[in-house]
Formats: C-alpha cells, structure tokens, sequence
C-alpha cells in the first residue's frame, strides 16, 4: 500500500514519533530534520526516509489511537485508550455491537468505538454541549469512521436517549448516577452499562445507585498500563507514568432495573 | 432475546458467578442453590430466578471473556483478557485485520482476536502442538468462531507462516525471538510485530532481536487491572491480584527488516 | 556471634524460609528434611547445615519482621511491613520518638515502633481488648523490646490518650475519626497524626474529620510492593501479590486544631 | 517548643509547601504571599501566620525527609524515601547498626541511615568522587547528622571497605556486582547486602553474581507509592506518579560466601 496525498503518516525513529497529513508540497519538521512531504507520496508504507540532517526516519500507517493521541482536536479531558481497550473488551462491545454514549466531549472514546462496531454496529453519541458534538463531528470524519455514528445535542439526564435495546451504555459524564435510569430505558433486559468516573466521592454515588437501581454483576477496576524504555541496554519502566485517570464500573441491567425505572 | 437450548449464559448474585450452557431436563448448582434449567429456558436475558433456598439469581448473556474464563479447556497459560486488550487496541486490530498467531495453545487470544476481525478479517493461528490446535478447534466452535479462523499444526520457527502481507503477528511462544525473521516475512510492509514473555531475561533478547531485526517504534508496556470491591459500604480494591502476566513488546516491521531477512 | 539455645534463627535455602526458636534436643523439620536443633547450638550465624535427605540450608539472625511474619501470635490484621516501613520514615519516627498507637491489636505495628523509638523514646499502646494487649505484651516480650512499650486497656475514643506531648500517634481502628479530638490533645503542637484505613469509604470520613479537626499538610498515599522472582535465569515479578492492606493518611496538627478541640 | 534563629521549618497551607531555614530580618516569599521571618522566632511550632495577601500559613518542625527533599544540594539521583524506608525497615537498619555504603551521592540515604541508627550506630559511607563527599557532609551537617557518619573517599570496587563486621552494606551505583566481593568481606558472618539498580539488564548482572557469590535469601521488590488528592470533595490518586525509581535486592551473606571470595 502506497501513501496518498492526503495520508495519515506516523513518522518515527531516533526519537521522533508524530503522526502527520501529507500534502503536497509541504515540508515535515521533526527535531532531527526536515523530510519533504513530496519525497513520501508514493512510498510504501514502511519506507525509509533520510532527514536534511541525515538521520533515517521510517514511515509507517498510524493507529487510529495514534491518530487520536497526537492530531485529534481536544476539548475535554478523554477516556485514555488503556481505559477505553478495557472497556471494549469487558464489555463484548465489537462488530455488530449497538452502543450508546454520554458526553461525547471530543469524539475520542466514540471513535475508537465506531472503529470496533463496524461495519453493521452503531455508536450514539450523546453531549449537551454543541461545540463538543461539532469538535467530535469533525475528528470522527478527519478518521472515516462519521458512518457509524449519530451524533445528538441532548441532555441524557433530563431528556434520555433516543434508542432502545442497546447492547450498551457508557457513560462519561460529571453525576452519572443522574442519568442510569434514562440508561435503563436504553438498554437492552440485559445490557451493559460502563461507567468512568475519575474520583472516589463519585464512586460512592454510582455503587449506591446501581444498587437501587436493580443492576447486577457491578465490577469496578483501575487499570495501570507502565510504559517502558525499550533501548536493549537499558530496559527500565519509564519514570514518570500517568498513574490515575478514572474507575471504571461495568455493571448488567436486570428484570429487577426496569421495574425500578418505571 | 429469549434463553434457549443450548445457549450459554452467566448466572449472577450473592457472591454466584458462573458460566452455564443450559440443557433441557439439568440442574445448575450454586453456592446459593439450585435452578432447574427447564425454568430458564424460553426466558429473557435479564431475568430473575429464585433457586430452592430462596435466593434471587440474574440470568445474563455472557461475554466472550466470561466464556472463555469460566468454561474453556486450558492446556497451556492464556494471554489474559487484559492483556489481549491493550494488544488488540494499540495493535489496531479490528474488523478486517488478517492476524498471525503462535502459538496459539488453548485459543483463548485466539478467539478474542476472531471475535473483533468479524466479519471479514481472518486470524491464522499456528502451534507445534497437534492437543493445542484440537483444543483450540474445540474452544472456537463452542464460541461460533471457528469461521474466522485458520488452524495449523507447524512450527514458525524452522517453517514459517503460509501467509503474506498480514496486518499483525502475535508471538506467544518461549523463544519468540526466533520466529522473527519469519514473523518479518509475513508481515505487511508495516506490519505489527507483538510479542508475550513474562520474564525479563525474554525481554532482553527480544529487545535486542528486534533491533537487529530493523523493527522499529518498538514500544513495551506492563498492564495492572486492579478489580475492586464494590458493596457500597465497603469500597476497596481486592487484596490479593494477579499483578503481573507478561510484558507485551509492540513493534513495526519497517523497509530495513525486509532486507536484514534475505 | 554464635547461635545459643533460645535463640531465634531464620533457616533458608531450597525453598525453605522460616523462622525457628531453637532449643536443645528438638528437631527442625522442613520441606527439605530435618536438622537436629543440637547441630545448629553453637555455630556462628551465616552458617550451612546439612538436613538429613542431603540438602544445604543456611542458618541467619532473622530481622525483625521476618520473627513478626513468621512467628507473631495474630488476633487482628496487621499493618503489614510495607506500610508500617512508608509510615515510620514519613512520620520521622525514630531514636527518641515519643507515640501513641490505637489499637494495637497483635502489637506488630507496636513492636516495629518501639525497635525504632530505641533507646531513648517510648510507645504508649492503646486497646479497648484485654485480650489483644495480653497477646501484644507476649509477641512484645518475645522480641525483647516490652522495655520502650507502655501497654494500656483502654477506649481512647471515649476516654482518650493519658499522654501530652507525643510526637506522633497513629489509629488503626475502624473509626477513627471519633478519636480525632482526643489524639489532638495527645499530640505535641505541630505533632503527626497517621491514619490507616482499608476502605474509601472511610478514607472520606477521615478526610472531613481531619479538615474540621484543624488538621494542616494532609497527605495519602497507598503503598504497592512488588516482590519478584529471583531466580537468575527467569527473573518476574510474582503472579499473586497483596495489592490493597490500606491507605495511609498523614497530617499535622496546628494551633487551630487546639482551638477546635477546647 | 518554640522556633528559633537557625532552625528549619516547614511552612504549609492554600497549596504552599516549602521548607526554610529562619534568619532573623529576612523575609519568606511563597506563592501565598510574604511572611517575614521574625514574626515566625519565638513562636511555637504549629502556629498559624498571615501573609501579607492575608492568608493563613502553618508553620512546622519539618521531618528529614522533608528537608532533603526541598533543601538538600544534588549531584546524583537519590535514593528515594519511599525506596529507603523499605530498604532500612526490611534489613532490620536501627539504632546501633552498623551500615556501610557506596556510592554516598550526595548524601540523602546516608543521612536517612545516620538518623535510624542513633544513637549508637555508625554509616560508613564510600564514594570515588571528592565532590561528592564534600557536598554529602555538607548536607549531613545541615541536618545535624555528621556525628553518626564516617565519610571517606575512596573506590570500594578497586580499593575495598576499610570495615569489618558490619551489619549490612548498600551499594548504589551502576556497577555493583564488581564491589560484591569486597562488600562480603566487609559484612558480618550474615550480613545484609542491599543493592539498588534502575535497570533490568543490572537485574541480571546482579543476581547472577549474588548466587555466585554464595548469597542467600535474595529478595527483590520494587515499590509503588500512589500520592493522593486529599480535598475531601475530590479525592483521588494524583495523575502523574514517579513509578519507577529502582530495584531493592536483598540478600544475605553466608559461609559460602567466605570461602568464594577468598
């Protein structure tokens, strides 16, 4: 596969590591030198490329977390992928999968999702805020990935989610505990509901009302992913890591939730 | 979606948490009781039964990761559902993706990996183990995965993989360095090399293999899910975890690994 | 020095890790066979006997915790040496410290205090059970260090500390935060007051306390230490480890907190 | 007791916390606004004070660590308290030890060590470079700590410990294993070596010369210590964590290793 104008290149080697849109004529500044972008058009991905400076720098087809981590618009702090791959994969949320989401924020977590449930799933993006969803509208289409998702201006804790017998629900947001039994109404008798909250005080609240709430199996986590040097000499973990982003608290809807809700 | 014959579900509450394929006429067991499976059949996800003892049990469709932990055959250590989740996020792999494997021993990573490639994309998975591919065959059907899926007895090592231009190669062998060159062959141009050791004396030689190799973007992490309590009055994390599994080693074949291989 | 009758030993090798009070004519059984006790009498530490199916042991002065952990008579949980070790150094106890401990249950926490506290300092040990002290006083004289330890039956909640003046005092109890006001009168002006809680449920009740209570420079930190696999050809960390005994949760008394209690 | 010229205190409060050694007409900026310095003489430790924007500071008697951590000069990485406080409780360092040490650095763990080992203990401490041992007496003078320190520049790699019998030996530096056999000949019968390394590729080299050199009971941890927010409306661990500092291996000397290294 050969890179296009256009292209997502992540760019990496003696310590560069960015990921960049190739246009024509423009020129690429790393901190070991300038490559020119007409240079990679027509590359294959993996090629090697030599700076001004003369150092070597490969070219490769980022990830969508890369793309995500290092060119998406920000307008919120973002669910972490270490955070979002824990989510996806306990929660069986994958190809056909029919998701719900609130706040969106920037997009980053509905991307990834989006990516996940292709190419017969469904993501519903839900936010109060309109620039979030317009920020979110935008990264999802810089990805390819705007077709599986509807994105809403909405207020899931007053006015609840459009859908019905969703596979699951993830909720991003300050007080979700205001919002599980719009939640409820969404889900499928079964679904999951994910909830991320980044302070103990939260925590509190959410167990509380998922427990009146007649949801079962609730398991909580934090995960802490260590990053590490990897030059073959000198093999250590990375010193300073991000240690803290939020809990995250899987739990099942049951029989016992809807009765509750209504 | 009603519980029928033969389907697989997760049985939940009061400290019950199992995985059960029901069949007509059976008891299912718990710590809190017995159900007789007669009573589910034809019910929703999502419902209540009280067993003989009066307790209220909840009757959920599992996740494949619940499937998988709870009611697998196991032959040899699996790649656990926190590690195959960072590998399948930051690795990228999703519907579409062609993925090698080896070795592949009871298919648990396996079946996760056929799981997110639906429906289109193909997990080739090799062992030197005739026991580990039947296993694996027999753990895959159980899921509905086999489709997605290409069993080999053969070594990688001395005979290399069948295919070509894949997406990702996942080693999860003892002496993954040696299959490198043959992991190189295989790959994509830029294709991701992903490598499982527990220990650090592997790490070493993988590190150092990788970089004579021509890999590059070589990145390493350690995962921790601490899984917590979540009665309400009692919120802490468990006392005891499993607090390390392996090192995954993540890296990119670039245009210098194809010439080190011939 | 030479090993005598009566004395502690820790015998290791093979392993074999544990503590043994040696007395004439017994033998020392292990999962690698028996030594006589006669055998050991009289040899210098450091040295290596020989059990009876052939194995080489080596016979060492045991620290401290290793007697705790091995041969302490328990009724209670214990702080384990991991936190006991963060709470001592951050707290600057050492020669000469005077501290105040509730409850003391085992007297583990008591007899680490008062190893550090030599010669010159004291610990004053607070239990409402007469049957904890009575164990803290044995474990206590076991290890010869009762002479720095005043043991006292008594509800400091509801009858406070006798004591004025301490350096620090640390609670470890279910609620603490009830024997706040009377460990502030305990406390020298500026003294230390560490608290250690399992949950996060009364971590926040702490907290509150501690900012009512006038209490300044409030620190927490949990505590995870990995113990690792030392076997030079398959060097990890262990699979199986304590993630979560408690949190500890430092802070200072000031003159506001003197106003409050009066 | 009450704040003289001279002394050191540590001043908190509204996100302030800095250490300061008083001088008489001097005034202590913080980013709180202006205390000046003879407002603080002569009062009690734990006393509140204005600054001159009209917030309230706490003034306190400051732990070692506290001063070493805000005060100390550098040239080296240090060990860290959270590593010290495991390596002095775990080899059972205390008052009367004897301890030697190499690299002494600037001096932070030698102090910690001359604290723990009043009033009748020594720290022997070693290091190749004068600058080093200047500026490490230095800080041991600020601190009042002298007395228990002998500080002596030399090579304990080439040239060996001047001492016999001691208690244990820490080695800090980048090529310990080459000082192993001179560190046994300094330790007592069963002595505890410990020795601190930030590497894996150090790992290896270590262990595989403590088992050649006839030591048992070798331990290695690696210690997490998770600071949290503790404003009791939003408690949770702090982001960003120092997560990797070094290795602690413990082992002890034993006959064996006498006959090795002669």
């Amino acid at each position: 596969m050969r890179i296009e104008e256009g292209s997502f290149v992540l760019i990496v080697g003696d310590g560069v590591r960015s990921v960049i849109r190739v246009s024509r004529g423009s020129k690429i500044s790393t901190i070991r030198g300038v490559v020119n972008a007409d240079e990679i058009i027509g590359l294959e991905y993996g090629s090697v490329v030599r700076t001004n400076l003369g150092y070597e720098l490969t070219v490769l087809r980022p990830m969508i977390t890369d793309i995500l981590l290092e060119r998406g618009e920000r307008i919120t702090q973002v669910i972490y992928p270490k955070d979002a791959a824990q989510i996806i994969v306990t929660a069986g949320i994958g190809p056909g999968s029919r998701v719900g989401e609130a706040g969106v924020g920037s997009g980053f977590m509905t991307a990834l999702l989006a990516y996940y449930v292709r190419p017969n799933g469904k993501v519903y993006g839900y936010d109060k805020r309109e620039d979030a969803i317009r920020i979110a509208r935008k990264n999802l289409e810089l990805l390819g990935l705007l077709e599986w998702v509807e994105l809403r201006v909405g207020d899931v804790v007053n006015e609840g989610f459009m859908e019905r017998d969703l596979d699951a629900v993830i909720l991003d947001m300050g007080d979700p505990w205001n919002a599980i039994p719009n939640a409820t109404e969404a889900l499928r008798p079964d679904g999951t509901l994910v909830i991320y909250v980044p302070t103990v005080n939260q925590v509190l609240k959410v167990l509380g009302a998922l427990r009146d709430g007649g949801y079962v199996d609730v398991r909580m986590v934090d995960v802490m992913v260590r990053e590490w040097k990897t030059e073959p000499n000198e093999v250590r973990p990375q010193t300073w890591i991000n240690a803290h982003t939020g809990y995250l608290i899987l739990s099942r809807k049951s029989a016992r939730s809807v009765k509750l809700t209504k």
